[in-house]
């Protein structure tokens, strides 16, 4: 036999076993489920793109240059993997433009590589989950983006989060009235900061990257830090703005995204108008969004997004705008690890049904098809063992229930039902084994 | 403005659109559900790895060394895209072993890439649905694997399917008889293409490849021709084999198949002995399945697999036996394809709202949530276009209600309900509205 080989993940990549998976999954499918709630379509495209597909947007100077996998296939072309889906979708959108129609509303959830420095919670392969409207210029789109994220944390289980909004052009009225339109990338850099490194910090910044007065890093500050209720906060933009007409589109957007809002049942306290989320990217034109929960401020934003003018300016010279939202899956599953709504079990069926009478696994098996038909996941241990050795696998895996018939209970037609959590058993009939189960399994 | 890059996919590469993807996450997530009831638990694994774990059971004339994704990553390593889900199992289970407990039993729905010569139907990427018990040389996991695959193929919508089962130990224990142990793998790659090449094809190539005797070629694939009801195909097999130990174990273990899947409730016609699968590779060596269905027969097996003896032996001294099937969910969807099973649509939600009334966005949000809530899908229209143009995107997409309502109908509370494929209008009060909707998207 030859040498063995030391089974082992490269550096920065790693395995998903069933109890992260299963969580994993869950959150998944719920986004899912979410997305096409509202009419968005699932799409997929490939891992692997030409580079210069994927390096198009990208500037000679940026990080993803270094952190591309990239090679020659064995048809000597210079291929790369994916490290976002934005550019996979841009491309997408290019390419079948003719037949996809507009407006187009996708969802992606995919993997996508980058090799950065393996650090705590980074990995060099994860997942991203995007979700966009494209060729649209109406806000009724951005306003179904701020819907869309509120639903979904929803159904991930959270109650106390709060989607933060804002509009780049309120931003851009302000500059412009400054004179300061050119610097609007350095300011926004400086700018996205607040939070971080402080009033002064972020006015010294100003002052020293984009040249400007004090006065006038201070009044860009002072516009971030405006404080009130929505309506307050809108009512104060309105009269400030009444003669900028690009800062007062943006606040008609705002306002009418916190009516519809409003209107459709979002409670007050989940939208919240945020003068200083800004978004680095120069990428954003116009509604942006981050979202917090109340619980876990610390992580920071775990569904964030914006408005766009032109996706697709490399591949076409159709112009397409587009709004979208990206849940941050890695850094919510980990939120949801620390508030504990994440129980770690290692088997997605709750209940076991034992091998006592190794003869009768026909008749185990048909009752595991009878929960299983009902929605109750039921698993059939394999091997006739102990049953100390049987309820030892299933405690470890995270079983609620197991089942247990030898010969006394098939002469008698009954079952012994266990509840793992409490090691108590009870006996019941055939006839109302389900009804049993269903109620350990949801009360636990 | 740099120059345009042209959109385009790597040659053998796809995109999938919603048309195509909706019924592939569709059939995905029923796969899953399926999966999870009978306890299976998701894994995932980096589509990453070194060289030397892909390769480590690879032959070095193998085709799978041209195919492999292959380059150095930017830490000099030689790394490879993973061609399968089977080589990340063993090393997952090798490097895990100490946590993971046994019986392990695991899902992996993951993407592989193979650099094939493309053809029609054939991708260089693709995805794989494997399902596997690791770690118990019970039957009854053999058997829990065919009722997998059973309840799989009704839960994708099937009827009309039939599951093939052999068992490696009956051939062998011919072989053994007939003094030919060791040209198994020779012969039964050859038996392998009985359905191909004829009795007489398979004949030759016995005589040619394998070195035997016509009358030993013969008795080989007269065994595989074994024909009659599974009661009376073991009938033969027992008596015929009554002094041979392996072929009775095999016998044994298709014998409790049937007992076990009829009392479990499956019918009868789904599940056959059929002495001729005997699957090419070396790697089996207990119960082998295939599964085809009775429509389609010519598109192949669209669930094979089998039970195998040593997963983990590149990477372990741990033996582990496991036995498991993969879901070629390609080779499914282009069946559901053709038996019409797959309706064509563009939306996974079935209801649109137009958008008529601009400054009424929050009463169209609010009644869109009240029917999501309901399971209902349902998107608003972005744009306040003419009415007609909305119903033109409802049309191409494959939406099958439009809901309008404008000044009149907010007016009266009431909302008009068009079913688009009858192109019918009703007018129905808002309190009526979620029952008429589910009544049409039902119906439909």
């Amino acid at each position: 036999m030859s040498k063995l080989i030391e089974p082992r993940t490269l550096r920065g990549f790693r395995d998903y076993p069933p109890e992260l998976m299963i969580p994993r999954e869950r959150s998944m499918e719920t986004a899912r489920r979410v997305f096409r709630s509202y009419g968005f379509g699932p799409i997929d495209t490939p891992a692997l793109e030409l580079t210069e597909i994927l390096l198009a947007k990208v500037e000679a100077g940026s990080e993803i240059n270094k952190q591309l996998y990239r090679f020659q296939d064995a048809g000597g072309r210079d291929v790369a993997l994916r490290f976002d889906l934005t550019v996979p979708l841009a491309r997408f959108v290019s390419q079948h433009f003719s037949t996809l129609g507009m407006p187009f509303k996708r969802y992606h959830l995919g993997t996508v590589w980058r090799g950065e420095s393996p650090q705590a919670g980074r990995y060099r392969e994860f997942m991203q989950c995007d979700f966009d409207t494209i060729g649209t210029l109406s806000n009724a789109a951005d306003v179904e983006i701020a819907l869309v994220i509120h639903d979904l944390l929803v159904a991930l289980g959270f109650e106390r989060f709060e989607i933060h909004v804002n509009n780049r052009l309120v931003l851009n009225g302000l500059l412009d009235s400054l004179g300061l339109s050119a610097q609007t990338a350095v300011l926004l850099r400086s700018l996205d900061k607040l939070a971080k490194i402080g009033r002064d910090g972020v006015r010294d910044e100003m002052i020293k990257e984009a040249g400007v007065s004090a006065e006038q890093a201070l009044s860009v500050i002072a516009l971030a830090e405006t404080k009130g209720s929505n309506t307050e906060v809108l009512a104060q933009l309105a009269e400030r703005f009444s003669d900028n007409e690009s800062a007062r589109k943006g606040v008609a957007h705002l306002e009418e995204m916190c009516r519809v809002l409003r209107t459709a049942g979002v409670p007050e306290e989940r939208l919240h108008v945020d003068l200083s989320i800004c978004r680095g990217l120069d990428y954003y034109t116009g509604t942006v969004y981050e979202t917090f929960l109340n619980d876990l401020p610390g992580i920071g934003s775990i569904c964030s997004g914006g408005r766009y003018d032109n996706l697709t300016g490399r591949y076409t010279k159709q112009a397409l705008p587009g709004v979208g939202a990206s849940l941050g899956l890695d850094r919510l599953l980990a939120a949801m690890e620390e508030l504990k709504l994440l129980p770690k079990v290692g088997t997605p069926a709750p209940v076991l049904i034992t091998l006592f009478a190794a003869d009768r696994l026909g008749d185990y098996q048909r009752v595991a098809r009878l929960l299983r038909v009902q929605n109750i996941g039921c698993e059939v241990y394999p091997d006739a063992k102990k049953l100390g050795a049987q309820f030892q696998y299933a405690e470890k895996r995270g079983f609620k229930v197991a089942l247990i018939a030898g010969p006394d209970e098939f002469a008698t037609g009954t079952w012994k039902v266990k509840d793992l959590a409490k090691r108590e058993e009870i006996a019941v009939a055939e006839a109302e084994l389900i009804e049993t189960v269903r109620r350990l399994v949801e009360g636990n």
